[in-house]
């Protein structure tokens, strides 16, 4: 059995908390927030969890054996590093860390450490996603000729950062795990009407004609996720709100041929193509990850959204930060 | 009666054929096309209109009024310089053409030889963006915050132009019709898979924070079609495939203060915003923009899509272009 | 060349001349209706074709080898009659009369003058129900354990027939067509607010335990299609307003066992089953029945939606409303 | 506060212990199940409840105050009596009893005993039914013409009750809210495949030309959910599965004039209304149904799915069982 604390009860915090209480293999034993209502409320609903308002006494614990992040952004590192160099296993919220050096040392202390470092990056942790690194994989995708990514609705629920470090670690981890290399460059724009940027575009370059292209926004009316995989045999639609069919493969792709009439006419066969939509495990992802991150502090399984996938994650946030800043300008990972 | 001479019989002509055929104060007198086999195909339906491969005839031909050309978009020019400088009143196909210099030219012997120079950007017709402008001009939306245009499907119909002079026309316009004004500077990326770009990204920076996104895409296995307008008061959103509710508004707007509690209270009050979506017009846009072109002929209208409303879109589209070939590089108008 | 008149230009009329315009082996010499403002209308779009709000001139024309009636139900049997005795072939509008004599008199003439009569059952030749039928009779279906159809909109274009003669016919013939046989009984029930009934649901027994239900109603605020064909290895859903998967298989069905725990077993793994949406030929319906019915006049086919196939769906249609009459008495076939 | 007991841990049962768990009035301290594994599995997530397999321990507990019951039909009735008779407090899940007398019986039997006697019919409390019972009470629906409801999903989970029990109580209960008076007479036709009936349709006649009419069906391979209101002034259309706008309000109604040139006025003018959906408060059904009982009991609100509502409910589900059984013979109530 595997005691776990979990430290930042805001609004993911509570879902990380119930899933390591149904877990089999773990038991929720420390509840940390600085805020001593968030405390009380949890309390009565986990009342045989130990509260408080300090995490030096969650790390200070012997008997915790990992610890979960749920806390603001500028956190997490600080957080981290203290549960790391206390010999526990650490389960960080997205992003891993503000920074791309905060991010190397926590990836670089955890190995020292030999101590587990996993990101939630839980839509990696998706059938959905995983049902399309298969297809990929395995060929059936062909070339991928563009990724596009759209996750936008009424956010601004966090504070602590922009749209792009809130929502776009969703995208940036899913295509990193798909395409399992990092962009040439990236090219982002967005504005703020609030302080923080709550519209931003991401425009990653993966070199060989793949262009994988992200909108988050916080400002939308309507909810809208998509992430659709164009591929050369077949092209693949993502969609989070679809329920029944989450996942949709669409027959036939595109022959990049530079026949015009001879595209003309795959495109004709292509309109027609059969549709599919395999099914899927209708698991709760996060309760996947909770399970995975079980078997990675047994040493059962290397973690998938592991400490590098997480630093990945942040550089390209990083780049695209400082194209932000410099109003669309191309910077070179 | 006003006769009417059609060039072009390829996707688009045959429409504005019907449109023209329908309309009370218009005749068919005229079908051209340099394919034999097209003209003879739309014979059979329209006997009483004479077919020719002869651009010529149907310039010289003095019974025609007004000529409407739906052919490739590198012929708009000469095609339609040759109309206004026979007498006759012009509609062009979109864009009006291929490069600013030209379509400055329409403009300016339009204006020359006191003749309708009109350009069949038929979105703006539509009572959809008609409404939508109507709630913006009247305040109901407030500031506009930001715009999103996604225009994606299986394409590649088109040949003698990329994606982006081939879908993007009609966001371009639509916005130009919207906001009123020129945007300041254009950041477009894409990417070609079969000679010509077949994905390409626009974003339009017109100032006061307001950035304006279109995505178009001819590989997309999925048609999508939405236009956001995220405003200060209300939203809109703009779906052409939802036939029963093609434009929604969305009540609230949100609060641009930089106080973020008080961002997250109207966010949250605005999550819980109404719906409502007006009744219109079901009226085809193309039969209305018919139906306006021959107001203008008779002066009783200005056009909408007037030349000067094309040649503003040209120049949207050609310095997207530049910026395409230059990988993104901002270009300012 | 066959030679096409058609009778009744209401909401239904222009559809037919449009498509024996746009077909190759026929040519629209004759347009009739009782109504010279249509007949005005129409007259421009058809000029070659012979206007006449007389239907004996239309019958006694020699070079008429066809007609297609369009007009309200109470007159199909009559005109239809004068025109097989006049030699010609004639194509009726759904249903295709308005009593059971009626229709088995027309399908005696037919067979004794031996010329085609077609009723228009259009969906009876969509690709849609075309594959629904190849898939049951296949055995990919398995058995077919229910039938759930739903036609609902605002209606009330019609005023000669209520809800239930002007909406089930579709449903009624495409069931027939798929099953291949007539129902035993048939249970109906509705309720009328404007003098017709405007609101119907039909129950049709078919024995060994399968039930077809149909609602049809003039009433809701909504468009909605839909057509179920529940069954044992694979269930169906057509849905006439999804444009890009207008058919879905769903894969695994119902092991009819009555074990409750098997029952449950499969159900669950059916609930996990996967979705196909086959490619479907996009060509107009009405074009595909004009030119079946071409080759059924050259002897090229035999019809599909026939007089017999109109026959058996005006049976279920009276015997439908003799329940709807005693409200809801079973009536057996 | 007060002390809870649930009683049936299968698929509803846990949402009950939940939403108790969850709520400041409620504590959870026994939970009871016949299968020990089941007890087993909610022990760990509810650590401070009492678990038993024996309800007479439950009922003999004098700390506990109210007892919910989640448990198979057939044996409401016992264990509701057993509650209030020990002078407890009782949430029934839904259908109230298994039989009209033994409703009555437990209707009776809480009167006299003073204790609150409710059911948990939980869309009764939801947002979107109270919105609509407003707008119906409030005048703004006009005249009700017509109800239709869909709930139809692939099932079978409950093996002791039909297709009718387990999922028609849900509409009939809905039904009764909104016009509060019960229906004069029910057809019910349906059939089943595997033992108990696994398609059903109700037709409830409320006289003044008002039939309501529910679908339920176990074997659909799609999930499809909706209400259907038809007024005479305006419409609505409840979709539960429509997260952003479960309840449309569509502008105009029906003209229930007999001319049928003013119906076909008014329906064209009602086909172009516009379509409105009204903010709703997001909270769960069954937090408020919790919240609802812990008034009841406290004597500050008056049950709304009131042991006399559950009473009505199964009034009509046996009448339409008996219709079931008679080939849907009329059943008066």
């Amino acid at each position: 059995m595997i005691n776990v604390a979990v430290a930042g009860l805001g609004y993911w915090g509570p879902n990380l908390v119930r899933n390591f209480n149904a877990c089999a293999d773990t038991t929720v034993v420390r509840l940390c927030d600085t805020d001593p209502v968030r405390l009380g409320a949890i309390r009565r609903q986990y009342p045989n969890a130990t509260c408080t308002t300090s995490f030096a006494e969650v790390v200070d614990d012997p008997t915790v054996d990992a610890v979960a992040i749920a806390t603001p952004v500028s956190t997490h590192y600080e957080l981290a590093r203290s549960v790391l160099e206390a010999g526990k296993h650490v389960l960080v919220e997205k992003p891993l860390a503000g920074s791309v050096a905060d991010a190397e040392r926590l990836v670089a202390l955890a190995k020292h450490v030999r101590r587990v470092l996993m990101v939630d990056h839980v839509f990696v942790h998706s059938p959905s996603v995983q049902k399309m690194a298969e297809l990929i994989q395995s060929g059936e995708v062909g070339d991928v000729l563009f990724i596009d990514s759209v996750r936008i609705n009424l956010g601004l629920m966090q504070h602590d950062v922009n749209v792009l470090w809130d929502l776009a670690p969703h995208d940036v981890s899913i295509i990193d795990h798909l395409i399992g290399r990092p962009p040439r460059s990236v090219v982002a724009l967005g504005s703020s009407h609030g302080g923080l940027e709550d519209v931003a575009y991401l425009h990653l370059d993966y070199g060989d004609k793949l262009l994988a292209s992200v909108h988050v926004n916080w400002l939308s009316p309507v909810k809208v996720r998509y992430f659709l995989v164009g591929g050369s045999r077949r092209s693949l639609l993502y969609d989070e709100l679809n329920f029944s069919e989450r996942v949709k493969v669409y027959d036939r792709g595109v022959d990049v041929s530079n026949d015009p009439e001879g595209i003309r006419q795959v495109l004709i066969s292509y309109r027609s193509g059969d549709v599919f939509s395999p099914r899927l495990d209708g698991k709760e992802p996060l309760s996947k990850l909770v399970e995975h991150f079980v078997d990675c502090i047994a040493g059962r399984a290397v973690p998938i959204s592991s400490g590098e996938h997480g630093l990945r994650v942040v550089r390209v946030l990083d780049a695209a930060q400082r194209s932000l800043g410099h109003g669309g300008a191309r910077v070179t990972l």
